[in-house]
């Protein structure tokens, strides 16, 4: 098959995908807002604020006009800031006439700010079902670095309709890039989202000079949690046992590759939460999440001690040393059980 | 509480859970069967070979007898490499009386060679239940060379009796040795076994060139495969989700700490085994551990197909880099499902 793929977002994730779309013989459109870094696509071939050294494939076209890009698009792929979503939504439905339905893809991971949605929940809210076919969400452990150098690379596609899922696997599937087909959208995008958290946390311990056996610690624990919050919200607890779990925990929590974990690393060793943002270049998206996850957390009545912690620093001014003290030292207590992962609210 | 404690094994880990439970004030003997070690130990208060530049308690002291070592002891803890387990447990068997019973632990991570038998279950056949009064497995993400240095680390100790375990908790932890109980000991001696192979095999993708994103789907599926061959010895799936588990994994697939990753990179790297084993000096046992769960997988019929890769590179002289590219490439499917987890035997 060959498809007319629109990518929404040419930041490192969104350029790196139109890589695999491209190489897999599809016309792939990558839309964005800065007329400069069309220009450079489109001239230069490269994009160098978020994929330094890699050289695109003339066949990727950067286009700035939403009306364009979306022109008989037999696919959209949405890879966008989480804060930008809706909006961009909002104007794709507008665009879209209900005659030629595309397929949606999302490879977004964050939570709506305040409102705590999943990101597939605002586009099914902001682009009415007659005007796609379906909705996919692509998540997994996958430095867009990584991909765009071809280095193997396996990722979830999430769909209730598992045909649009085998779909999407097919679109994007080649002999680097593995495609699995899950069922749990819930679970996908919640691990995909709430896994940033933890790397941010990985990360200040590391900027603190604690070593490998506390950041196995802190993931672990910072895995059942966020499954704990996940499995409230309806999702398999399985799903955080596989590739967008615990295979992206893997990957963001141990790599300095990872924005969120670099951006814990400068604040564990001192740095304002601010600067850090603002020397950082790029969306955090674990910094937002925080937010959400600790007012879900809060809301459902789930302990989520790690998460309270991250909030307490990013958001409170807590003092990150004494914070990850207290959490690394919280009284031993009976481990994981049957029952905790069940009731989603008890004491690890 | 003050115990007398006998530690059976003086290698890296046996010496830094000495060290802990020195710190935690309890007389602490160190048993191995090396006059020079024990010499070295007593007199200059180290342990060059495995653990350079670490100086001991002055009060940790090194026994060769065994008979020695054990008069009076209120836990005897087994860090033993696999293959001596029994044989010296056979000798522990002979020395105990009866009437002071002390607690056994054990904190090695293997599987028997051909009889494929837990640690647990050698040491029940080797020593009367009558001669001692309960037996707790001590197990977690632990770098010996991090909690030599009081970095802060998370381990569990399990035990079908929970009030054994309570006293294990008791006897190590202290402010920077966390300790959590957990009831499943099936689960967590073969979590911290099997994880080894995975280890291996992640280590086997660095030295190939691999990247980030290879390595965490690797692990992530090992992670997958492991837990379905041990819930089909009867483990909870949920403590592969725990700190003997992905916790034990993230500490030893991600860290050029772990002798494990570090014989893979080797291999990767195209070296022979033999070479390798010879050059490491210490005891890899995720290579044994391979041959132990190929063998269990064929037994029981489980597809464990990273253990099946990791066997035919060590075992039958399969190109590792031909191997391990057919495993990467295998076909895209749907992932994991509950199903899977709870039949135990189906494709991921």
């Amino acid at each position: 098959m060959k498809e007319i793929v629109a990518v929404l977002g040419a930041g490192s994730w969104g350029t790196a995908l139109s890589m695999v779309l491209d190489e897999n013989g599809h016309e792939v459109r990558l839309w964005g807002n800065d007329p400069e870094q069309q220009k450079e696509i489109n001239e230069k071939h490269t994009n160098h604020h978020y994929l330094p050294d890699v050289v695109l494939s003339e066949s990727i076209i950067a286009f700035t006009d939403l009306e364009k890009a979306l022109e008989g698009a037999g696919a959209i792929v949405f890879v966008l800031p989480t804060k930008a979503i809706r909006a961009v939504a909002k104007q794709v439905a507008l665009l879209l006439d209900g005659k030629n339905k595309p397929h949606l893809v999302h490879a977004s991971k964050g939570l709506e700010q305040d409102s705590h949605k999943r990101i597939s929940v605002i586009i099914q809210e902001e682009i009415p079902a007659e005007k796609y076919d379906s909705l996919v969400v692509l998540s997994g452990p996958s430095h867009a670095e990584e991909v765009a150098k071809k280095d193997i690379t396996t990722i979830t596609a999430a769909s209730e309709n598992q045909v649009a899922a085998g779909y999407v696997q097919k679109l994007f599937m080649n002999n680097y890039f593995r495609v699995y087909r899950n069922t749990d959208i819930i679970g996908v995008e919640l691990g995909a989202a709430l896994k940033n958290i933890i790397a941010v946390g990985a990360g200040a311990l590391h900027g603190l000079g604690y070593g490998d056996n506390a950041k196995a610690a802190l993931m672990t624990r910072g895995l059942a949690e966020i499954s704990r919050l996940g499995v409230a919200f309806g999702a398999d607890p399985l799903t955080f046992f596989g590739l967008s779990g615990v295979g992206d925990l893997i990957v963001t929590g141990t790599s300095v590759h990872s924005r969120n974990w670099r951006a814990g690393d400068l604040i564990g060793k001192g740095h304002d939460l601010d600067e850090v943002l603002n020397n950082m270049g790029m969306v955090v998206e674990g910094v937002a999440t925080t937010k959400a996850a600790y007012e879900l957390a809060q809301e459902k009545g789930i302990e989520m001690p790690i998460t309270e912690a991250i909030y307490k620093v990013l958001y409170e001014k807590a003092d990150v040393k004494q914070v990850i003290e207290d959490l690394m030292l919280r009284e031993g207590k009976a481990e994981l059980s049957s029952e905790t992962m069940e009731k989603g609210n008890k004491e690890i």
